[in-house]
């Protein structure tokens, strides 16, 4: 293992007090991990640190040219006070996978995940146990070159902060109502769609907030050819119900492949479900609708797990999917997938990663 | 005009030698124009200060949604030692364009110009005289919220920095090789291509990085439909010449209306030369090639003003312009915009902006 320096806080913030609203990736923690990146000497200075605020070159990459990535995930706390996470090789892996679509160096995935580890165990009194609360990880990579011409930068700092959360949406597991937007789009095929770039998201900041106005939730965006496939939801992966097959577009490469998509994928063909991978389209979705045959619509995503859609917006008229609730289909992934994360049932698949078991093998 | 507090660096950096390469963006003056947001107190504390670097918070905004825009303009020196600036409300103009479109609040475009100006004045020595050289001016707005919830910030950083420049390539005017992309993309209609927002700028690094490993300068973008259309070239806008007719592609949403673009668009009409702006496909351009109507292309920006296309590479088959050197239509736009640029010519336009005349008259 790389060389971890630890240097710790003496100057503890006060917790923040779990029964009282948590937000979302508000507050943070004591600590933080930062490890940078220098063309030549690779990835060196692993540390972690008191959480505190970096000084930049106003003229650095990534305030012009958006050149960073990242990801999500959560740390829960079991019934025996240990730590847990969700697939987090999962997330690592993805990390690089958007650094090769970036033109950001690889960092070691094993390394990463002990550091992690290291800033999950100094910070476990952090982790809120509150039901639907949990620790909330961004990890990210940020391009901080001094220069600018339009070039890949050859200095990067990569930091992981931790946050205590509550649910992600304010209205926690009730059903949303999306807008089915038919002009702007997402992500074109040949774009950075299918990686977790920061620039995805900004670009989605205006089309979220026409939904609002709307009197919708969410954005359910189509593709950027026909404005005809579904793509994804908000910033979720989506899943409709039509006939008792559970269906999720493709990763045809527009699209995030989440990892609570592919979970939830594994878990139902694993209970038995039809799931289909494929080209979905608007149409058939209302006409599944008007027929009656459409009984579900969910998004998942780390941040809420899976989110029921219990309406859309297309074209100016309203369609209310089943009876507008929360899905059984929906109701059944959301029930084991947190059911593993906070460590309640069995995990058949290996899902959970132990920090506090694995931490005690490595003494 | 609104308040405008001055602090002057009482520490001032060696000018670079203006013998040697300046290089892109890579110095800085010793100041720098700020001015901050905060919702319900809009835009205030516009100030001239020492360039410096900034602290942030690791969850500020910008590093993880890039919510961003910038612009790019230049300052020259008249042979009377006096500051130009070339249509510079024009890049005021489109920074409130991009601002809408990645919802940032507006600036007020007067008030930033006469900052800008005001800046220039007390940088007024960091202008190089060279030939090639001028002071590039970089205004930024940034999202310095410190929250992870994928939402519009509710606070904002407006700067401006300045940074001496040579030419923008390395190779001058030296005609310059493209890669005709066809399978990644720059932007479908309904993203971001319209605006100058920095998610668009990372996500090309990949493709410039590519085109260069094979042999070529530039990625010549094409359509996100059916990558058949051209769009940009590098990050400049792209012009073709057939049987005398100057061709550019119209800005149907997904192209950044270039201020150069509109310059030259402009100053061919008054010139007497035939320009379209429609849809040009890329057969189009190779049919012309090889019956020998096609006798330029060009890119057009504030960087490099004109820069000349001697060959294509396509498919794998290589395809060279004319005799592959800058070429006649090129040369005239060249000449006479920075001719402009510089105050050498008669500007019939109104298009340069005498910074330290406009000073004087508001006295």
């Amino acid at each position: 293992m790389q060389n971890l320096k630890i240097i710790l806080n003496t100057n503890l913030k006060k917790k923040p007090d779990a029964t009282t609203k948590l937000g979302f990736g508000k507050k943070f923690t004591d600590h933080m991990f930062t490890m940078i990146y220098k063309e030549g000497k690779g990835w060196h200075n692993a540390q972690i640190q008191p959480y505190s605020h970096i000084a930049f070159d106003p003229a650095t990459t990534i305030f012009h040219y958006a050149q960073g990535i990242f990801e999500g995930l959560k740390a829960y706390k079991n019934e025996k006070d240990e730590i847990l996470l969700f697939r987090p090789e999962e997330n690592f892996k993805r990390l690089n996978a958007s650094a090769r679509r970036m033109c950001i160096p690889e960092i070691d995935e094993k390394f990463a995940l002990q550091a992690l580890s290291k800033l999950l165990e100094i910070e476990k009194d952090w982790i809120p146990t509150a039901e639907g609360t949990s620790l909330y990880i961004r990890p990210s990579i940020i391009a901080t070159n001094v220069a600018l011409g339009v070039h890949p930068s050859i200095e990067y700092l990569f930091f992981i902060i931790l946050s205590p959360v509550g649910s992600y949406y304010k209205k926690g597991l009730a059903p949303i109502k999306l807008l089915v937007e038919d002009f702007y789009v997402r992500a074109a095929v040949g774009g950075t769609g299918a990686v977790k770039c920061i620039g995805n998201y900004g670009a989605s900041l205006k089309v979220a907030e026409n939904a609002i106005q709307h009197g919708c939730d969410q954005v359910l965006w189509l593709d950027a050819n026909e404005h005809k496939y579904l793509e994804e939801v908000g910033s979720m992966n989506i899943f409709v119900v039509i006939d008792d097959t559970v269906i999720t577009p493709a990763l045809t490469g527009s699209i995030l492949p989440g990892i609570t998509r592919k979970s939830c994928i594994e878990l139902l063909r694993a209970s038995g479900y039809r799931v289909e991978e494929r080209d979905i389209s608007i149409e058939e979705v209302i006409d599944a609708q008007e027929t009656g045959s459409l009984t579900e619509m969910f998004g998942s995503g780390t941040a809420a797990v899976v989110s029921p859609v219990g309406s859309f917006q297309y074209k100016y008229k309203e369609y209310t999917i089943g009876n507008g609730c929360m899905g059984q289909v929906a109701q059944f992934l959301y029930s084991v997938l947190t059911g593993m994360q906070y460590g309640k049932i069995e995990d058949k698949f290996n899902w959970s990663y132990n920090v506090t078991k694995k931490a005690k093998q490595e003494i």
